[in-house]
């Protein structure tokens, strides 16, 4: 295991303080001991680099402040953070090359080479698979599904018929991609009933779809993902939804039909939209806002219906003066009755 | 594949413009080229048409407006175009009667006639199951789990034990239906204690679960979704909640223990339901509505706490002005001042 | 079957009326028949009581009110109901120690006596799992993970490598524990890079977690849930999050990543917690709340952002009272102008 000063040659970075610490593991600066690197990318965590018993801290290069312990000063220590957690994890697991003999592969699906295939995967008739895929144990692929290179597709998934997934695609665990969208006709006694769903879903390259995420087929066409977009844990995409290229949706967000999120739009956690709307490019919805309207591109809304932040915090602002507002009030209107009072006596009346 | 007029014809719609484009596929106004057909259902959006590519689209007998392409005049768009997408869409997956060799049936399971049994099925002792079910791979099927005729359960969904289905229930990828209500009894120290939920969950005919939808099994007695309720994904229910006939349940509501949904209500996406109240039938909450007491039948509640939506948009409104309001008082409060000033140099103190 | 009596006896009570009603269910006041014992822990369903068609019902010792049926009267109706429950379930599914020849455990993976492992459980490398688990179908259970005694892993849980789980864990359907984190750095372009996330998960003793749960393994380090902590269906935990002990969180609720959660915490069906907060020991967020600020230890917040309950409802109060505000500040105005204009014919004018 290297020392601070070993570490510090490694990730390119300038060493403050002593050198001889031994590095063994990586930490948060709350949790750490002497014998773990932590790092400061936040300067309002500054405060905790005093506390720390951390045997070395990453800061940047002009950081200034109180510490106690060695640092490594680096052009990014987040990045550099990030390298060291490689070097320190415990190794990942792998998935060589192979077929598990209870995977059930159909004659007519077609697998690139360098597949590795867990247990008790299912692929369909008709499905083409690239290069490199990684299969883990329990993940179905439908009939004439589409999967580009190097995917990765964690236990359990689920990729419903005729789905369409480009190059470096990682679906996490129990993710459903191609389920049936939610429409019906309703007749005059409210009896509802399916409409078809015939459609399918298109994702791009570079994409991550986490755990439980529901992406829905189209009613028709394709509901699509663009590229270089990342969806967190249990979201939901609705059918003919389309989500523009280097997009953010933060876990539980979901969006209703046929609305289009522009490119690197970022919707915050538990967001909700409704459907038909358009969320231009690089817009940001706040978490739990409540989308109702087109967003404009750029800009930035709040709370429900989601409102530009400006105007929302200065409506929260004013709702939380409204006590004062109201004795101010109170008191015009004691001043106005004593005034009348006062006139009333006055010369006109004498 | 038929031209324009050919489909008119099959539509038993009125050709209004050329009939000799040969249509391929559907698609929306949008996106729509010369070979596909499109439809207008929302006037709303006819904007659109003076615009499409469509090599025709279908409108209602009514419509009036600008238009560059052919029409097909039909009673009710929406419903024509769902039976023209079905026309062009991809052959869907068959599900032939047949067990797979490595689904795991109970010797004392009962399976009635032309059931499709997929791979890596388990099904348990005692579970009964009616004619022509359709049980995609890794389904689970608990012991004395009862089911109804003609039911399509995909890939992953779970029912747990006792529960029971009735005839034509859809449950979509990984649905859970029984899983543990949330119960416990506490200690005076704050520790708490699993209280049994020895209930079960009883679902009606025509009943539509989403992917990854939870629904608990009642503490005692029954959790109990009606005849034609549609669910939407990630929705969860709570135990000895009773949805009435019809309900529509939007994606990613939440509705707490012992509540009663009435018949035909609708949540929209992201509801929150406080437990042991009841919405009456007909009512509607909007999307990410919070219900914190009984709302009355056929009324339309927004925002949380969910209140009555003319009430609720008049706050809002109200909010929303209160930048004027706040003018409006320092102009008062000024002109009052002025006044005072000037009577308190008036006659009386002369 | 018991009678009233009976079962007044065994379950410690006082028969209050006649003992001679044959019990064989229990039921809600409103279900009940005269067959089913029932129950009234909540002063509030009292009303209940003098409608109700059970053959008995458990109150307490001290309650009065008007009730036309069996009353056993006991120090505690809800326990003693639990308890009566327990009586007259259907027999609970029994899993007997064995492993189901479809279920794959590597030769490197450590199994402790008497555990039941069902059909198609993977169980990977160097897995090492405690006395008496019971490990239901199509359990993933990935390298590393280590497993205290006494646990219970529901069909289609999913506990991916190096995952920690103490005794008596439970585990429902289809919950992911240990899935990647939502992190990435972002270039100048803003295109996403994934940072590895190379942490874990360490789950207490005696934790329930419910359905379709996701909790994300640690960026580096841990993701922590305490002893006794009790988690609903579709609930978010992001990564590094450390929930303490005895802490609730209710469905789909929502944390953000390296967020602290006090023991004791109660944390309300879909509230949202953004990142890197504390939220104190006993504090309780209500439903659907937005926590955006450190929520001090035994407080009650709501709404979003959320705050002190008596100031967000009074806040609420306000709100509904602004339509009056207005028409007082309208009336003010009125008086005003009414009062300059005799103020302007009065006797400084004239």
């Amino acid at each position: 295991m290297p020392t601070a000063a070993q570490l510090a040659l490694e990730l390119e970075g300038r060493l403050d303080g002593e050198g001889t610490a031994e590095i063994t593991s990586v930490a948060g600066l709350r949790e750490a001991g002497p014998n773990d690197l932590s790092f400061l990318n936040n300067p309002k965590y500054s405060g905790l680099l005093a506390k720390t018993a951390a045997g070395a801290v990453l800061v940047s290069e002009t950081w200034q402040g109180e510490a106690h312990t060695t640092l490594i000063r680096v052009k990014n220590p987040d990045a550099a953070f990030a390298k060291a957690t490689l070097k320190f994890r415990p190794p990942p697991v792998e998935h060589a090359p192979g077929i598990h003999p209870t995977a059930l592969i159909h004659a007519e699906a077609l697998l690139g080479p360098n597949a590795h295939i867990g247990a008790h995967v299912v692929i369909e008739k008709g499905a083409e698979i690239g290069e490199n895929a990684v299969i883990l144990p329990g993940v179905f692929i439908g009939e004439e599904v589409t999967i580009g290179n190097d995917v990765l597709l964690h236990v359990g998934a689920v990729l419903r018929e005729h789905v369409i997934l480009g190059d470096r695609v990682i679906v996490h665990n129990h993710a459903v991609i191609g389920s049936d969208g939610f429409g019906y006709s309703v007749d005059e006694k409210g009896v509802r009933t399916k409409v078809p769903q015939v459609g399918t879903v298109r994702i791009g390259n570079d994409v991550e779809v986490g755990a439980h995420v529901c992406v829905d087929r189209a009613r028709f066409g394709e509901t699509r993902i663009g590229n270089g977009v990342k969806i967190d844990n249990l979201v939901q995409i609705a059918h003919n939804v389309v989500v523009g290229d280097h997009a953010v949706l933060v876990s539980q967000v979901g969006i209703s039909g046929s609305t289009v999120v522009g490119p690197h739009a970022i919707l915050a956690g538990q967001v909700g939209v409704a459907g038909h709307l358009t969320i231009g490019e690089h817009a940001v919805v706040g978490a739990q806002g409540g989308v109702t309207k087109d967003v404009a591109p750029k800009t930035y809304v709040w709370g429900t219906p989601a409102t530009p932040f400006e105007k929302y915090s200065k409506s929260l602002a004013q709702v939380n003066r409204l006590p004062k507002l109201q004795k101010k009030v109170a008191e015009l209107e004691a001043k106005l009755t004593a005034l009348e009072a006062k006139l009333g006596k006055g010369p006109r009346d004498t």
